[in-house]
């Protein structure tokens, strides 16, 4: 309606960057349907944090930030938007205060784009958010999940609630929506609560990579564990962008020392090329948290990134 | 425990502003009990917002910003702590994540204040606050009120919750824990989701001062209304900020051009010293809305004037 | 397409303010049509600055802060979507870099609107913007013009070029896009390049309102004398922000101390109801210069303010 | 040296705003001499304050934000750079850690300029600043003083220091500089340590104007009243900007709700015009504590309605 | 008093981490007494400094960033207060203006934590703080001193003046204070005055590391040689933040680029478990320099690692 | 005229940092002339920004914050003053609204710092700056390059201008005023328009080292080719600081995650002192978009850096 072509995205070359309505990398706004590939979507929610909120807003200041994306991955030459159709398909429905409600409303948006066939790939919100999305995609069988965050969220509970943005894995694995066997923790470094914090990942069977443990293999032998641990069945991408360092995204409710480099997590994603995600997510964006505004063009980097590699998967 | 006195807060004659840890206007930390006159308190709560959440942070700020307060008032010479015993009494429980929990949690604490005697002075926390407090403190007859606010907070329902800031003076009115007909409230201005936004007000007898009447009467006007309609009898103080103008107060939720000014605000309190105000609260105060900080600053000022107008009153 | 019915905004009562793409009001994202009888469009143009620029970025940052804005107006009560058919058209073309071509693209794009039979309710930008929209929408006639503004913009030209944010007026007087005797200035007060800054308006006949004069004369006299001047005929709104005081716009490119208040703004915009005004623009509003978004929540109120004017207009 | 003439500052209409190292309105750099009328400097300094410092980057940013000065007055035509020579004569020198040393050199380099026949016109520092600059310029006979402030500045002593930024118009009383009975303070209104922080005042004959007399009177009677007691003889000016309210000037060390407008300042400087102002400054201007720059765009206005004001008197 | 226990800080997991009054680590608010291991320190002075001020409000800002901070050392396992008795003492008492009397004050106070048997961690004030803290815990025989700076504070004086933040270091080892022989020094970088600034570290035997050789050598070699210069007596760590790289404190008042990243001053204290430390510090944590907050979380952190370190020496 | 000696910085050990009007690190104000060996210089031009615009602001920031810089090099023990006379001679003309004629007045000027015999060192403005820099000063045979930046800057045109911050080594070659063959490029990672954003740069012969192989091949080897490729003829340096990483510089136009750090640019300039550097440039310098100031220390830096080298060369 809006843009020059169905799927094809404005171009900074013609229409300029600070022209039109943001929109996830300049994706033209389109309705949930078949024609969609890849789903870019918002969910802005926040109720499941425990300290500092705003990521509800995350989504907004996602789709202003990534005005700054142009068409071609500068390594790896992908042009997702050749690849496939990529739309921009708005944000999912919530409710400001209940947060059982807001979670059922995500799921019936994701269920709607997983009938559509439609692949997601959104900004959150909370890290609660990937439980709902999840509920409405792996519902057939487990997915793989590779997951970079500081916190394992793998709590049972958090003071007596079960749904919020410290429990997510385990309900995940709870419902069997991923496999613990093929689920990757990295970045995991925040202090905690008490001894076990992680202990619920070890007996289920996740791979946890603390900091200490990322930085003594080095990028390349985490990549290659990775790809191992992920296989070639269809797997979920996840990142609370506190698993990245302060540095890199201030701009979040829980920093934590010591994380994660922006320059890495591009060549992680790039190095991942034949991994076989089929879906997803960047969590815990909070614009109050930046006023100058580096995490969020770390976040819409990001997306970009996972774009390609789920624009390659899905095209091959 | 840590002050030069019982009850004595921090000179700042003495003990320079930037020292010691900030408590409400510099004033002893100290436990519920039977000697406090004036309790302050904060409520760190604002899972009741609808829009930009961090009211939780109220409390924090405002004690930090009230370094800034000294003992006496310039224009009445009314020196709070000099007439009773006033002390912080740290911040009502909440929980992170529960509405209705919270709102439990809260009540307790109040009910604790009241069954010691002492008169609450509270920074919220989004403006569900007062209703906990209420029901703490006006269980046994409904109090007048005196309301600052843009908006009447007189829904029945917000998207299907009862419990929120936009209802709590409806389900006080419904509790019998204010009397509509002693309850006034002023600077209402904002625009409106449909044409009885506050229609409440005028059935059950709420005397409303919306900025256009405001102004046209004038400042003097007003008060004179206000003492009328609060008359003799206990009544109770609460100021949602987004009531004054967003140049004083930018820091906050919903802010809405063209409120009441600082100076305004306290020229009513300095004014109203012969009101038998027996509670009082600021709400939505939300740090992360202002860089600079003037918002904190007047809402420490405005606690000055509800404490010298509660400590005049207690003491007579 | 995105919202839940043609020409309805989403409702904060039932989608949540942060919820769902910015558009300006929550307005539905419309094609140029015979439908739309009010076009809201951003015009992300600032090469016509003199100082700080940043205005390019103002559309995106007010239909952000416009997610405030409700249905009613709490004064007039007048509900404009209701009245007529209302929709974000979008953002003018421009070209990054340069000046003349993105004047004529500008234009091309009003004339799009003009054709449509659209009355246009614009942000900008900075204050070159209304001289092509004015070529578009007043060609046929020249137009009554309330004008709010630090500056009269009548300068010939400015270090040689005629077409930049300090000319605007003077060329639409001699291109006969505005009738003089049917122009109000209100506002100026700028420290001045020369003794004859404004030496122009009193020649051509503009009726000039220094602040010294509005303070004299009064709000009430002043929106007496605005309506004399503007009559009956069809005219044009344009407000740089810059007119206003800086405590309620500090975003602008070029800050005058004081102006006029927000609230004056409001009662003044709600006080011309009968004025037949066809069009509208707000300009000079630059994100990079408030980092709190003061200027942003009054801009998305004002521009609400000059809906409930036109719309009142149109369905007339 | 650097700029198109001696004593002609650049003019924005030909260099634009932002080129060029930024000096006090844009005035030349000129060594202190005879040559020069009024002579524009900073005073670094802020040992003297006993909250939040970081007025001593006072005059920094006020040189940076008077780029916006153009050559006019717009109410009174007065081009204050046609009256007589302006320059900035830089910086007063201090030592970053020594009060007592710092006065003595700020005293001697306004000793310099008194000897060369200038009146100083200053950018503080905090508010100790008049007090050396006074020891330099009223040493042969008593000023009278026009002082705007929160703060009466009278006490005797702060925690044992009689030097800083709360005692300087006792101590310059005592010290014969200025003469009370010609001093007049506006704008008074902080909560206060005792209650009689402003006695010394009222012993010694110093007319005070609180805020609540300063609203009672108007501002017409206020300046009628400042004539009456300044009268014919010298005079200085001395503006601490908390004196104004918060809105206007956040950035400062000790804020204080309700102050004096930006408006209402600059009438009252246009209209005090017969007033033999033979020096002035503007103090407690600290830009860590304004992130927005708000405070600094009135402080250079004023900073220039004082040098209308002072050029005027000269150039009689 | 205000706390679940006696020595047990609030529990993020129970008590949300935004309810009540801040203190260093959530920690219970203390006497010192004989009770306390390690007593949590604020020193609220600046004046020592010679540029950008704001020191004074780091304790303020560290313990509001240190609700943050959780119970267990995710590398280490270390979980300090199960392992003695900490608790925030509160702020050593300064003067707002002058330098040896504050000096003074803050021995004192440290006298007092001497004497009563605790071991001081503390939040600064600018890095002349040191001085007198040794000055009460060192008075009987030398420390050792792990000194982390871009600066190595060795100047005999500064402008004249011999107590300041320039020359903490060589007024600790000529009051036989500290122990050159086992003082290391890292993250020396900044430019020069001149070329034998770092002479007299030379001179007297302290190990320097400046960047360029901490970057040959690595990290685990510069560890091995830090524990080998400090040995098994009884040292002091001090951490002046300019240390760091500005990417993680840019909140200070002297950065300079390419120091010492976060994460290695984790894994720094993390090996150093067996070193003698019986104090330790954090300085030049100025908060009107970071508006994101990045600095104080960072900080936070560091301030739980020296507590790991400093109770697993104190619980041997 | 201002300062201590004709070509001595302010010695910020006598001088308070603080205090005076800033000029590049400190150095005397001076104008154009024979007897300046390195010429100090901004640009305050923006108009060829594609995005976000402020870059005209950068010459003002850098001033302010290279107050920081002191006389002598940490690591290399340069002291660029001493070596020769270095000057800030101000900033180039330039008209705010006209790209060819501001490109015209900078050539001007760059013009007459070529005819007195210095070498200019500058702050921009926009990445069109080096082209009229060098049409002064390389118009008699091409320099050598030595590039940072994270665009090539290569294009022959963006929307049909052929001089902006897109194109400017293309004109230079085009122009001979480079010679590609001796131009190396690091940094290059942005995302890409399309297929061919480099291929000019393959064509003629530029060396590039995109992130990933300036990564994979480390900063020695790349310094080893950085000398190969410059050799020993005349070259010019020129940094556009989104070439390093967001987390050094955010306040920038088009921020590309993944850059080089800052400390890897002091190594790689401290190690290039044997190179044949007759000028440099540091541009894209944004003061709006970076509210802390991160990015101007480092700047300031760069600044010093490189001006060690050029002064090391020049005085050979």
């Amino acid at each position: 309606m809006s843009g020059p072509g169905d799927f094809k995205p404005y171009d900074s070359g013609t229409t300029p960057r600070f022209q039109e309505i943001a929109t996830f990398m300049r994706s033209q706004r389109h309705p949930i349907s078949s024609e969609v590939d890849i789903a870019l979507a918002g969910v802005p929610f926040d109720l499941g944090a425990t300290y500092r909120l705003g990521a509800r807003h995350g989504p907004a200041v996602t789709r202003e930030a990534s005005r700054l994306i142009r068409a071609v991955n500068p390594a790896t030459k992908v042009a997702p938007f050749r690849l496939c159709n990529i739309a921009d398909v708005g944000d999912a429905p919530t409710h400001p205060m209940k947060i059982e409600e807001s979670i059922d409303l995500i799921q019936g948006f994701y269920e709607e784009i997983h009938a559509a066939g439609a692949w997601p790939l959104s900004v959150g919100g909370d890290h609660t958010v990937p439980l709902p999305i999840l509920r409405a995609i792996a519902k057939d069988r487990p997915l793989g999940l590779f997951h970079v965050d500081a916190h394992a969220d793998t709590f049972d509970d958090f003071m007596g609630t079960k749904i919020n943005h410290a429990t997510f894995v385990r309900r995940a694995v709870e419902e069997n929506l991923i496999d613990p066997k093929r689920t990757i923790q990295v970045g995991l470094r925040g202090t905690r609560y008490g001894d076990d914090d992680i202990g619920y990942g070890n007996e289920v069977g996740i791979t946890m990579v603390p900091m200490d443990e990322y930085e003594a293999m080095g990028r390349e032998a985490f990549i290659k564990l990775a790809l191992e641990v992920l296989g070639e069945e269809p797997c979920y991408l996840t990142v609370d962008i506190d698993g990245l360092d302060p540095r890199d995204c201030p701009g979040t409710g829980v920093p934590e020392p010591g994380g994660i480099s922006m320059r890495d997590m591009q060549v992680i994603f790039r190095s991942m090329m034949g991994v076989n995600a089929v879906g997803g997510d960047i969590c815990e964006v909070s614009p109050p948290h930046d006023p100058i505004g580096i995490t969020f063009v770390n976040v819409a980097n990001m997306m970009f990134e996972m774009a390609c590699l789920m624009a390659t998967n899905r095209s091959k």
